[in-house]
C-alpha cells in the first residue's frame, strides 16, 4: 500500500481564501472588519514564531489585528490589567494570550479571565463545556483542523472507529469530543494503556497527539487507516532520522539538521505509515498548517456571534 | 461464571455516613450547615419522587435544605428570579433545579445562569469544562457514583479497558471524562457504533447507559467483565420480563408488575449478564442508590469551597 498524502496546504489555503471573503463581505454588508488581539510574554523564540505567524496570517486575509508584547518579568497585576481591557473593549473580537506563560503567572487564572465569547483558543471551561454538551462554542483549532482534513478529503467518520493516542487538554480531549459529534466511536488511548498496538490497529480514524517523534510505527496502524498526525518534535539525530525517512525524503532531512540543527517530525513514523496507511498528513505540511487558518475562522465566528450578524 | 453483585445500598450508606459526620464536624468547628436548595416545577410524578428523596435523604444527614416548588405555567421570569435569589443567597450552597422543566422554559438557559460553585449537578459548562479539564469542579452524581462502586468495591481502572454505550450529556460522556481521569482506557459507543458487541466484550469494565430495558445481553459481555448498569426503565411486558430475569427473581418481579403496572429495569439483561460478568450492579438497588448520596457529598464540597473551609 502507497498512503494518500492529505496536504494541510491546499486546505488551509482553501479555509483562508473563504474566511477571507467572509471578511471582506462583512466589511461591505456591516462596515466592519473582525479583530484579533494577540498578547504575547516574554522572549520565547517558538512563541514568537507562532504569534508572527498569526499576526501576518490576519492581516493578509483582512482581520484587524493588535499585537501586544509584554515583557518576561511582567507583574500578574499588569497582565491581568491588559486581558480585562481587551474584554471590555467592544471592537475587539478575539484574544489569544500565547502559551506558555513565565512562572510567575498563574495560566489557568488567565484563560478563566478570558471572555469566553471572544476566547478564539478554545480553552475557556465555558467553551470546553459547551463543546462536550454539543451546544455551539469555540472549539480549540487543531482538533478543528483535523475535522476540517478529513471533511475536505472525504474521509467519512460516521460510524467508524477512531483512536486517539494523547489525553491533552489542547488536542486529545477535544478531538474525542469532536469525533464522537461526528458520530464516530471515539477510543482514548495514553500512556496507561496495555497493548497500545492492539487498540491503535483497530482505528479507522487514527489520531497521535503524544508528543514524541516517530512513536506511532507500522504495528500501530491499521492496513488502508487513515493516520493524522498532530505532532511537532524537533529532530536532530541523525540515527533517528534515518529510521524515520525513506529514501525520497532522506536527504532532505539529513540536510536541514545540518544546516539548522534540526528537522521537523510528528508523532508517527512517516516510512512506516506511508507503507501501512491509506491516507496519511504529513509533518511538517499536513495538520499544523490549519492550526493558523481555524484560528482565523475562530475570530470571525466570534464577531458575528458577538456582533450578532451572520 | 456467577458474577459478584455490587450493591448499590451498602456503599451508599457509607458515602451518607460519610457525609452526615462531615456536617456535624463542619457545625463544631465553624458553626453552619450547608445547604441545599432544591427547585421543582410542575406536578410530573417522577420528580415528585426524586425531590422528595433528595430532601428526605439532606434532612436525615444533616443538610438544610430548602424546598421550592414552583407551578408548571411559571413564567421564565417568576424561574428566573427564583434561580438569581438562590445564587445571591450567601447561606445557599447547592442549587438544584430538578429537569425536566415544562416548554416553555429554556432549560439550557437555566442551567448557565446557576451559580457555578452551587451547581451542584455539575450541569454548568464552567463545571463540565473543568472536568475535561482535570480541574477540581463539581462532577454530575451518577457518574461519579459509579466510580465510587468501582473504588469501594476494590475494582482497578487503571490501565483497564473501560467501554461506555451511550454518550448522553448527564451520564456518558462525563464517565468518559472520569474514566480516562483514573486513567483507564476509554471508548465512547452509541447508536452509530459497527458492531457493539464486539467492542463491549474487549471491556474490562462495561457502563451500560442508553435507557433501553435489556439492551446489554450475554454476547455483548467478556467473561469475568465488570458490568455497571445505569438504566433505569420501567417494564410492563410481562414476556420481556421472563427474558430478563430467571428463576431466583421473575416471581417477584411479575408480582411488581402485577401490582404497581411495571418492575424497574436497567439496559443490561441481568439473567446473561450474572453468567457472563465478573462484577454487576443490580436494578434496583444499583448505580441508583449512589445518585443521591453523591448529591449530599457535592452539596458538602461546593459548601467548603465556597466558604473557603476544609
Amino acid at each position: 500500500m502507497n498512503a494518500r498524502i492529505l496536504s494541510g496546504k491546499d486546505i488551509a489555503e482553501s479555509i483562508k481564501s473563504e474566511v477571507a471573503a467572509d471578511i471582506a463581505r462583512l466589511k461591505t454588508e456591516y462596515g466592519f472588519a473582525p479583530c484579533l488581539a494577540v498578547v504575547r510574554v516574554g522572549d520565547d523564540p517558538a512563541s514568537a514564531v507562532y504569534v508572527g505567524n498569526k499576526v501576518r496570517t490576519s492581516e493578509e486575509i483582512g482581520l484587524v489585528s493588535e499585537h501586544h508584547h509584554l515583557p518576561e518579568n511582567v507583574s500578574r497585576a499588569e497582565l491581568v490589567g491588559l486581558v480585562r481591557s481587551l474584554n471590555w473593549r467592544e471592537e475587539v473580537d478575539g484574544i489569544l494570550v500565547q502559551l506558555p506563560l513565565p512562572d510567575q503567572i498563574n495560566e489557568r487564572e488567565i484563560i478563566e479571565m478570558i471572555d469566553p465569547d471572544k476566547d478564539v483558543d478554545g480553552f475557556h471551561p465555558v467553551n470546553v463545556g459547551r463543546l462536550s454538551q454539543g451546544e455551539k462554542s469555540l472549539v480549540p483549532c487543531t482538533p478543528a483542523g483535523v475535522i476540517e482534513i478529513l471533511k475536505r478529503s472525504e474521509i467519512e467518520i460516521g460510524g467508524k472507529n477512531a483512536v486517539i493516542v494523547g489525553r491533552s487538554n489542547i488536542v486529545g480531549k477535544p478531538m474525542a469530543m469532536l469525533l464522537l459529534q461526528e458520530n464516530a466511536t471515539v477510543t482514548i488511548c495514553h500512556s496507561r494503556t496495555r497493548d497500545l498496538p492492539e487498540m491503535t490497529r483497530r482505528a479507522d480514524i487514527l489520531v497521535a497527539a503524544i508528543g514524541r517523534p516517530g512513536f506511532i510505527r507500522g504495528e500501530h496502524i491499521g492496513e488502508g487507516a487513515t493516520v493524522i498526525d498532530v505532532g511537532i518534535n524537533n529532530v536532530s539525530d541523525v540515527d533517528l532520522a534515518r529510521d524515520l525517512f525513506g529514501d525520497d525524503e532522506i536527504e532532505k532531512r539529513l540536510a536541514a539538521i545540518e544546516k539548522r540543527g534540526f528537522t521537523l517530525v510528528g508523532d508517527v513514523n512517516p516510512r512506516e505509515a506511508k507503507e501501512k496507511a491509506g491516507n496519511f498528513t504529513p509533518v511538517p505540511g499536513g495538520v499544523g498548517l490549519l492550526t493558523v487558518a481555524m484560528l482565523m475562522k475562530n475570530t470571525v465566528e466570534a464577531a458575528k456571534t458577538r456582533r450578532g450578524v451572520e
